[in-house]
């Protein structure tokens, strides 16, 4: 394979996905590390609850409200919204043609922030759970993005089985009519998790923010010059006939670590087929995608035999958009995790990343080969 | 002022320095913070020399080579750089239609990485130096900048004194013609510095990497549409005339927390009139340089009564490029700090700044009332 050579040689890589490149030196593994550790508990020593933890069913969150006892994923408004669904009204003033309106540029934003926790049990994650119980999970979330949805995406046709509705869950239509739902997860204090209770949050706004909109004009501009065909899907299936990057995969989800990864163990988790959102899933479908979240954190979680952090979020079609966004866009899913050689070691993206460009050190090829490697039971089962 | 409304409201703001926007939360601040916290040595405990640092003045470094006993910053090949002069040659496959060529395409990197250090004395910080200290560090710069200019390059034609380089430096005409040189410094544990010696780094490259070409985009689209002015000169004027934004100034230099910042206390470095690189700054310019730095890393310390981490670094004109770009380019530098709140606790952007789109919690309104507050002496020199 004559792509060998980019194990020793520095090099870019393009990532079509967002139309940019980052910068591949896979031999700088070697320096040696005097900097900064995290701190590694590799035992889960928590309660199973927690009775200060603002996210156990029974206690009071931080305005008072208490949560109910819940059993499934349970949903509430952020108490610290970022975004809020009323605020006072701003209006940029002074002619588009001034430099105050070019240089000076504000717009107003409105929406709503979610909490979802993933379980009750305050001392489990992703990778504790399996497929069937991550599957609720997935269930909450197609709730949440198809109650969002505007009645003139042709998405919105599609109904969603309200079952999994509980009493005290705060899914209700928005005021307005919201373009973005960003559905993310920050798991562990390096992430800047502050609540190790297993949770994520959902943020949706007026505006497309700057992620997906690069995805979405990549997205369009590939479907237009490819006779209608994903980006994704044909992406996928490069990826299966080379084989060495994929980590995981069942019928619906492939899992592999991108040729274009930035973090050190970044992986993406892709719909084969050609899936909008998370309403285009069917039941056996969603099981799948609940099955390669489970695969993705527990090889994690193996990997340093560590807790594993990492930031992780589903990008799929926009709220509200025009046919060709919701035609062109392409559910997945991302991983992001900072740490590269152990528990207590990340890589830090910082000085020429934030300056010039990402660069990462080990090759996506050699991460896939170690995340293929680490499947099987989750390390802390074995753990006394 | 109706701007005012933005301390409560959340908006977003347009960075037309990139082209991107980022969404402000001003409300944010208010949430507890039950997360991660920094470890923080609030003293210096630093010896001024330490034997086993491979930056100080006559120790031995990773590969045998023995530092000199150098009194003036001095400079390096960098024992693990990220991309070198030489490596073997790499020629992607493919026809360029194919979905191969497309999706996972790869280019090779060549280049050099040096470290300078800022001082022989392990124990002081760029915080610590006067502007007159700081002055041979710009020297520096100045001198690896231009050493490394394509001979076709409008600005290869200044000459840069020589005075500065001492026996074991080791700026030389490079190899090779590249495009890019990014210097940079990552301070602190929590940006990634494995090594507290004061100093910094310089990567240059082949290829013109994602960061200028998204600035020189927008300055060149700035230029053409504004009969010829810069976008950071027409910032500049307007930032002086607004005030509440502006750090520290000098003759040359104005220091603002950015309209657009993305970090807490993120700043700018700007040159008032339009310079293209180090090589156009006349002897004065370049102390106003150096003093500008000095206030900006003494503010930095005086805010949290702590060695403040940041990672900094200098944008101006590409080594090689069409004189449209060496003439758009606008000399200035940036600061990215993480910290928030206080010396232990910091912004971290993760799951939705990475999934949608930067989110800052304080204005860079309040950020800048803040570092306007704080000049001064260095807080350390009071402390017993
Ligand atoms: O080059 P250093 O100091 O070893 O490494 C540091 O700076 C580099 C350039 O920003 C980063 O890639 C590394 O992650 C960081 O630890
Ligand atoms: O919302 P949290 O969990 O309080 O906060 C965390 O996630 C947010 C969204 O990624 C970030 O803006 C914060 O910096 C981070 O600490």
């Amino acid at each position: 394979m004559p792509e060998k050579i980019l194990d020793d040689i520095s090099h870019r890589r393009y990532n079509p996905l967002r139309g940019t490149w980052l910068l591949v030196s896979p031999h700088r593994t070697k320096r040696p590390w005097q900097g900064q550790q995290e701190v590694s508990p590799s035992k889960n020593t928590l309660p199973e609850y927690d009775p200060s933890c603002y996210l156990c069913p029974g206690n009071k969150r931080a305005q008072g409200d208490i949560n109910p006892d819940y059993k499934t994923p349970f949903v509430f408004v952020n108490d610290y919204s970022a975004v809020k669904e009323e605020q006072a009204e701003y209006k940029q003033e002074g002619e588009p043609k001034d430099l105050s309106s070019l240089l000076l540029r504000a717009d107003a934003v409105t929406g709503k922030c979610y909490v979802l926790t993933f379980s009750p049990s305050h001392n489990v994650t992703l990778a504790d759970l399996s497929p069937a119980e991550i599957l609720p999970v997935v269930h909450t979330w197609t709730q949440i993005y198809s109650a969002h949805l505007s009645p003139k995406s042709p998405l919105s046709a599609i109904s969603v089985p309200k079952t999994v509705t509980r009493a005290g869950n705060a899914i209700s239509a928005p005021n307005a009519q919201y373009k973005w739902m960003q559905i993310f997860e920050n798991k562990g204090a390096a992430m800047g998790c502050s609540n190790p209770h297993p949770h994520g949050q959902i943020w949706t706004t007026t505006g497309l923010p700057e992620e997906p909109t690069l995805e979405l004009e990549q997205l369009m501009k590939y479907r237009h010059e490819h006779g209608g065909k994903s980006l994704l899907t044909d992406y996928a299936k490069l990826e299966m006939e080379k084989v060495e990057r994929i980590v995981f995969q069942n019928t619906s989800f492939l899992v592999v670590c991108p040729w274009w990864a930035t973090w050190p163990f970044e992986v993406m988790v892709i719909s084969k087929e050609h899936k909008r959102a998370l309403v285009d899933l069917n039941e056996a479908e969603k099981l799948d995608f609940a099955e390669a979240i489970a695969e993705v954190t527990r090889r994690y979680d193996n990997l340093f035999e560590t807790s594993f952090p990492y930031s992780s979020g589903i990008h799929q079609a926009p709220l509200e958009g025009t046919d060709e966004e919701i035609e062109a866009s392409h559910f997945h899913m991302h991983f992001y995790p900072p740490l590269l050689r152990s528990a207590t070691v990340k890589k830090f993206l910082v000085g020429y990343e934030l300056m010039a460009e990402p660069q990462r050190d080990i090759t996506p090829e050699q991460a896939a080969a170690r995340l293929r490697d680490c499947g099987g039971e989750l390390y802390r089962r074995y753990l006394v």
